[in-house]
């Protein structure tokens, strides 16, 4: 995965994505003529994998005056600890107070993401774990989803800017929508063959209209040695994917010959059922993760002010000073 | 609160945001040269409060035909039902076959949002609640976030473009780093008083280096008439801001002549801290809600073909054919 | 119902199922010339519906002395409550005293499984039950077991000499057998319908080979008019029959024009199924009961001596004499 | 224990216990003319005990053609693990389809049985247990009940078939009913020690009129050393058998020199209790266990057709072909 | 129930009993010459039953200058709530500042009595309830707990000085002691009638030796009509007193003739279990109650504070100035 | 830690705390003549610390006669485990029998504290902790309960007698109500400084008018080394003392200089508060105890005869005759 290059966004830089307090706080400063140095620190209020300081870092790069600037930070995809501080930035207050909360945010955000991503790829041991979770946030949202969500480990996503900001191909099979409008598994199959590059995996999906079993077999047939996998996104109306279902396409496609077409699975995936379907023995070659990667919840961060001028402060509740963390790096 | 102006964004438009398969399922369809009139339904997967449609819509008018097209759905804040039909396009699938993931997302993350700030509003009764989570979202999604807030009937935002999309003014107070630059919160209340424009209501923080109840006191004599309110947002390491520390801080600001000042609540506030606050009586006069409202998961929403070229039809697990709700209104 | 002709076995009879204390009991009462009229009562330790009186009484009146005998029961089928008595023999007690084991243990067996069946039908509303669990039970008591879930309110049930006990036809669809051996789930049904009497009701199951919609659809093409109904019977590898599906194959045999068809559901059906799939609104005409009815545990009745000799007496924890209880019939 | 020779019932080999479609796939496949060769598998539902095997061997013996038949099994009393196959049956349809209703049945009362009581037999450790639950079964069913809990572990047990099954003495003590007609504990005990033969171990009830330590004592110095046990029953009504009861019966006759009789324990014994018992260091010489062993679910077994004319095959949740398992024997 | 007359103990009124600190804080203020009026309002944490007040109020008048003083209060007996002010004193705080610690005791661990007192009482609807638990408090204690079990509602006591405090004669059975030491229960219940006088009930303890039932028989049969009551004391070791034992005495004495015979159940008794009993229908007349009255842990007060030198004060957390409750009386 | 002298009351000698039973039965047993040597055993009815044996012996003393008297007895501060045996008195009963109430009630309210303070002395590991709830028990047991709380392991205790009863100063620090009425904690301070003699530590209580920490600086630099200890003791309405407090306090003395001062904590303590303290990191130097130890519900210890006339001999439920226990010494 290569290192995106974040471009902070014009309703960040201008302060139209700021809390209005903020921006009021520095125009009072500006007016009073205060512009102390001042250190403020960030840190998460629960466990999780940091993702989002590449982002904060390109802003910061923005904003922060040279020379009389310093940031310190935990690295992008480390984990981190509840209260440890992730990020400490030491500057003319009025080049960054307005900042807090995108700050804050991009940092809640995409480690809420990867935090989750990274639950369910250590859930799946070795066996690749792709985000297939685009259509539960936002657009606007989407690519930078994804990115966090290969932060935290998965092999791939859906999105095509996702990808496109990782630097891989962006993964997907055949939708439900092709094979209805085509009316059958198999000729949609063979439609995607036909157009589709050579590089691009044959990957059907298997419970449109028959039995996943019967389905997997036709397909299979039909493409002969060039189906990569069939995936299985069983609804929950109809019991949803099973462990033995999984066993059972597999015993099948095993006896009629097709012992190198992989099993997909998604459809309501998450860390738990992803055990189950290991400790049970399902054989299956890779998961597909939607609402539980992208629907995580954020993970908050809080900043604080610690030194002003030069001198230990803090708010009540809080250790004015400088508070220790060997694991961070200078980034600026 | 106005119907903003929706605008799609480019990398929507163009697909970038889109899953890859519905991109090549277009081009599929293209170089068959298929192009059915089909009819998706859109359903989400818990109850809540609708979200989003506005922008949806905005997408839609951008890329349906006319004259082929007929879209029916539900109205921006109306309560929908688990599996209830929201939204129903019938058009050309090339038309709009793409976007699904769009629609989704954009319905599922500002459905998630509206029904969690709705949740908070009905446990207040009639004390405003305002939105004060920008912090915990990337910012791509701070001012979508606001506005789905106050369509889940939150008073105000505090992000400058959230404010400005449902055209309200922004709401915020003094922050902690004003106070701890300026090193007392009387003298920052009276900065804050002398620069900023009449018509911002003077709100003061007080719990950050003395008692809630001698700052309280102190910045209403400072202040005399123009207090508006003081903030309450004692942190947990101080045991938070409880039903008590609200009680003693009016009686107190009572004795002391200042009955009009009133008393504004956050820090981990959500609708089961509200009703704890009114049950007990607590002389509250406004919530100020974060995580609870902008780290809600979104809800999911699905879409289904359930007519090809007239004919009914469906996947397995659904019934083919239309399926009625009179509820819907014709958006296009 | 019949009231069906019970006969004592002749192991009953000789005591080969009695516990021997019992009849060591009446062998040393023989020798010390001891035969008092004795009163035995005997009462249930739970709650439910009584069965087993009829088999009861006909082996009382082949071994109580006429003239110096008097039973009192509750009647077959009767609600019966914790410690109520539900049995009392009043006769010289070397007469009965030997079959104290046959009588709890005709009641106890047979009163678990009405209750149990009771509480299927209950939950079924009046869609009917059919006891389908001869298969869970030894054969040498499939038959009253059969009888006993008619008496809790069973439609019909699936052993030929159960049902040749309750006067009714045997119930019974078609096996998975029949169509595995066949190899096509329409086959079978066509055999069955060309060898079976046409008052056997054509139930075709449809489960065995390919997804439930498309067989439903084949078998109701193939048979027309004749179809009575389809058996939904998958297994919980594929997720079992769920809600959805039934109303899914509802819609897709009421599109083809099958309204007439009905649906019957088996597999793991207990109350607590039963009721959620009507609380549901899963269009379901007949349901299949197996374990739940045929595995119920037995309801455990004790038999007390409460008078000897005319003389009030219990072991310690009873009270002497005899317990009223208004509700008995004279039935000897 | 002997192995006995179970005789199949008429009404199983008329089909009278059958489900009636089994008899009807026969009476189908007859007309048909087809008999092919088939495999048909059966295993059980839960973990447990196997029993009820040599009464289908017998069964099978008496129907299956030799020559063209083969069947494997697991053994009487074996460990059996869910889902595991625990009986291969090959061999022409016809000649066993009707069966399956009775082999299931016969395994899954037996095993319940069995494995309700090595439970108890393992809770016990070395101390005995006798099955005492001929009373809350059908007397149809009490002898082979008996049978299976010896086959799980019992050393003993009460029905006189039952122990006649298994080839031992049948185990019983003094029923309350005697002493209640003979007026007095030590009067009946004597009585019962007159007329029983030598070998018939003296086992005193002491719980029906007096406090159960004096009653103990007075047995004791009635019977001299013939006393062989004191047995407590004592009925919930009365606080049931407690662990300090056990300790001070044990203390008083030792204080009283009657180091060598014995204590039995019964009412109410569950694996739970028996546990309770022990670990408490009540000085339990043996137990009566009566519902937990009789009143047990049975285990449910379920036959599958894997091979029909030597092709692998199998319904939807299943895979076609033979199941490995080399536990399995060949017994016919 | 007459008012005692509450006499202060010298080691309360020198200081020994007070917490050091308020020792010291009335020596300081005499050294500094403060000693202003300060109004000091005391409140329970807990809801309950009043009690101590009394013993406060003799205190109090002890110490308290006349003229300068006013004491108002809830009075003893009375339920109270959480927080509600319980006592008010306004006097010079010299003359009473060091009975703090005092004053919050008397009133915690004679309400926390009285409390429990009135739970068992209030289940026990119109049934007597006797105070038995003298032996699980300390004996200086003994009396006042007897008080306080008196004024939540019990109808007696067993301890000689707290019968003689709330002027009752003291109520009690014959211990375990002297049957154990006469040998038998007979006897025991003999010579306690031979010895004692006319008034005093006769009440036999009848689960020492024999069963309980054979033993009421032959007390009540020994005594004829003076035999007052049977008391029911059976230990845990052989199941406790149960519903079904109450019910069994009852019978067996009516049976007999002796209806006039009252039941008088003690042990482990509790609010639930006298429910438990009442609920069966057990036929008791009488509870005696131990641990639950005489081991409740006390109710804390908190005094605080409120005025000093007629203006309104407080420590953080309460509210200054005089707390409205128009339930108080003045008493001094 | 001093052994206590301590001397029987009068109330006791007389049998005024005695259950009036007991005064019956030695009246009885002088009528009749009856005097025999009797063994009585006493157990408690829980694990624990035995406390109180050393009141029991000093009463004891008074009353046995020398000679045919012998007593042995766990030691004071020993642990006991349920029913064991920790006092068994040999003695002609007439000389004890009385005394059973006040022996049990000893033992049982004495043993209850120490037990309470024996588990906050573990949880706080080497940390001191003190005896503060002198307030919660009625004057007349406060010494005697602060006595139970030192042989429970705690450092000292608040009550002048309760000190003086075990050898020790009492310990204390400033009440709320002198900082109430002299208007400043620093002013109060001082004050106590002025007038207490040198070695009473001095320890000022820093949460009754501002903000915890800056009341701990203030008292900090105005007494200078002086000062020994802060106490923190923040209401519930207030959020309590939370550990985050403690630190914050810690750390702003640390970066004052006054590195010296400890933190002494208290304000609804309990074993489980301790263990959340210390596994947080809080550097609480001292623990004040109130409610959780002096609340604590008595242990209740049980008496029986074992041995009458040199006779073995129990009521039901125990074993006759002398139970074991290795661990007694004589005492008497």
């Amino acid at each position: 995965m290569l290192v995106p290059e974040f471009e902070p966004a014009e309703a960040v830089l201008s302060g139209g994505t700021a809390d209005i307090y903020f921006v009021r706080t520095v125009e009072i400063l500006r007016q009073e003529g205060l512009n102390p140095v001042a250190t403020m620190e960030v840190f998460p209020n629960h466990d999780g994998i940091l993702c989002g300081m590449e982002e904060v870092k390109a802003l910061l790069k923005r904003v922060l005056p040279e020379g009389s600037s310093e940031v310190w930070a935990l690295q992008e995809g480390e984990p981190m600890k509840t209260k440890e501080v992730a990020l400490r930035i030491t500057a003319p207050y009025q080049s960054y107070g307005m900042y807090e909360t995108a700050i804050d945010g991009i940092l809640a955000h995409s480690s809420g993401w990867a935090t989750a991503a990274r639950e369910c790829v250590e859930a799946a041991g070795g066996i690749p774990v792709i985000s297939f979770g685009a259509r539960h946030v936002h657009p606007s949202v989407a690519a930078v989803m994804d990115y966090a969500a290969v932060v935290g480990g998965c092999a791939g996503c859906s999105s095509v800017d996702g990808a496109r900001l990782v630097g891989v191909s962006p993964a997907g099979t055949i939708p439900h929508a092709l094979i209805l409008i085509m009316g059958d598994t198999v000729k949609a199959t063979l439609a995607f063959d036909k157009y589709m590059p050579a590089e691009v995996p044959r990957v059907s999906l298997v419970d449109t209209f028959r039995d996943e079993v019967e389905e997997s077999l036709r397909v299979a047939e039909a493409l002969g040695g060039k189906l990569n996998s069939v995936r299985l996104d069983t609804p929950r109306e109809r019991g949803g994917v099973t462990v033995d279902l999984v066993k059972e396409v597999r015993a099948r496609l095993d006896l009629a010959g097709f012992k190198n077409v992989k099993i997909f699975v998604s459809c309501g995936i998450d860390p738990q059922r992803i055990r189950d379907f290991l400790e049970s023995g399902a054989p299956v070659d890779g998961f597909g993760v939607g609402h539980y990667i992208s629907g995580a919840r954020p993970i908050d961060f809080t900043a604080d002010l610690h030194q002003v001028g030069g001198r230990p402060i803090a708010k009540r509740g809080r250790i004015p000073g400088i508070t220790p963390n060997p694991r961070l790096k200078r980034i600026i």
